[in-house]
């Protein structure tokens, strides 16, 4: 008994891992959620069942997570290929974690297939890089669900020299600009808000720290706040990288 | 004309990109460095030339990285599917950003393929979660080769609720110890030093911050720094992850 929790990466079917195709071409079940690019559970063999784990109306976080656990539970006792699918890495802000622990208070085993995280393959993907001599030493990688839970000590995330990338951060964004503001970090920071990275609807919108809560920016985006942000298509380059059609040969 | 810089992932080929994997198959050429893994290189079509840029006798990081860029420009200039093939993720600590700048200003255009990084792949292979609720709620990727460079601000990275994670750290660990523990960030703090992570030869050491300069490690590793660190298969579980056999068809 084993269920694989698998990384689909952060849209493009181009970036879902050989394993992770490998695992879709073999499963019998795969339990995914909303945010798995449509795309990617188009390689999904015909015979698999396909579970969406979307949010019952009333759920809580905590009890559609509990739901989610006994689910995979239930389907990886029953034996067969059990997928567990989610975006990006399973491991980086997805609860995988909560997820192995239930597996394996249950004696079921686990595979843990990393993908293309959003925070970094969304911002490479657009030649973007979020190291850079010169510019940025180091990247620290946040949720915006946590600029007001105060966990995370956000007066630290006030280096110049270190990119920060903000998952779920668009609703939180205000707060995002405060914080970031009050410890220091100038208003004029270069800040990127890449909707839907590496997408056919993909929509970068450049601005700066200080205005970050005045442009239009719909979820899902990715947040990249630092000099580095100001790229597109490597640092001096002036005119985009070149998008190649999802579905093109080369 | 154009090149196209590939992530090669952190080495096991099963998290090569389903993209990456294409691109090599279809390659005229491919430029890539030692990290590459043998196993993500026997994928490549027999017919493409295999250009290894190992540093000349003598070379210094400039002079190789200026090396580096007339090749890729040359080639480049020179047609044909031309893939730039590096490990991990090719625009963090890749200097990436560099290469895109050389062939820009050469007049040649270039895709990115995003890779999976070491920095959250490694980790995420063996079950070991990056953030986890209650324990960890961001992470920074930093360079070991930055610690004596003082281009981060070491004491900005001491909040016990990111976890740090330290490419290119082996040889600099009495320095991170002495930068970690002087910003305020405690002895006791868990630390695993992942070896040749998703490779045959994988090797994992757990120690703690205070000890990190007296375990026996060798590069290339990944040094995961906080409470998350404590953690394999899961952060409840004691035993190992399942472990499956690098080529096996499940």
């Amino acid at each position: 008994m084993s269920v694989h929790l698998v990384g689909a990466g952060p849209g493009d079917p181009g970036l879902l891992t050989r394993r992770g195709a490998e695992l879709l071409e073999l499963a019998d079940v795969v339990i995914h959620d909303r945010l798995v690019d449509p795309r990617v559970l188009a390689l999904v063999n015909p015979r698999a069942e396909l579970v969406d784990v979307g949010k019952r109306p009333g759920a809580t976080p905590s009890s559609a997570q509990a739901d989610l656990h006994e689910l995979l539970v239930t389907y990886g006792l029953r034996g067969g290929v059990v997928v567990r699918l989610q975006g990006g890495d399973p491991l980086l802000f997805g609860r995988g974690g909560e997820e192995l622990d239930a597996l394996f208070a249950a004696g079921i085993e686990a595979e843990v297939v990393p993908g293309v995280s959003s925070a970094l393959g969304v911002p490479a993907s657009l030649g973007m890089p979020l190291t850079h001599r010169g510019l940025a030493s180091a990247v620290t990688i946040v949720s915006g669900h946590d600029v007001d839970a105060g966990s995370v000590d956000w007066s630290k995330l006030s280096d110049d020299h270190v990119t920060l990338v903000v998952l779920m951060g668009v609703a939180q964004r205000r707060a995002i600009r405060l914080a970031l503001v009050g410890a220091g970090r100038s208003p004029v920071t270069p800040c990127a808000v890449i909707e839907r990275g590496t997408t056919p609807s993909q929509r970068i919108v450049h601005t700066t720290l200080g205005a970050l809560d005045r442009v239009d920016v719909d979820p899902p985006a990715v947040l990249v706040i630092g000099e580095v942000a100001r790229a597109r298509g490597g640092i001096g380059a002036t005119r985009p990288l070149t998008t190649r059609p999802v579905a093109a040969a080369i």
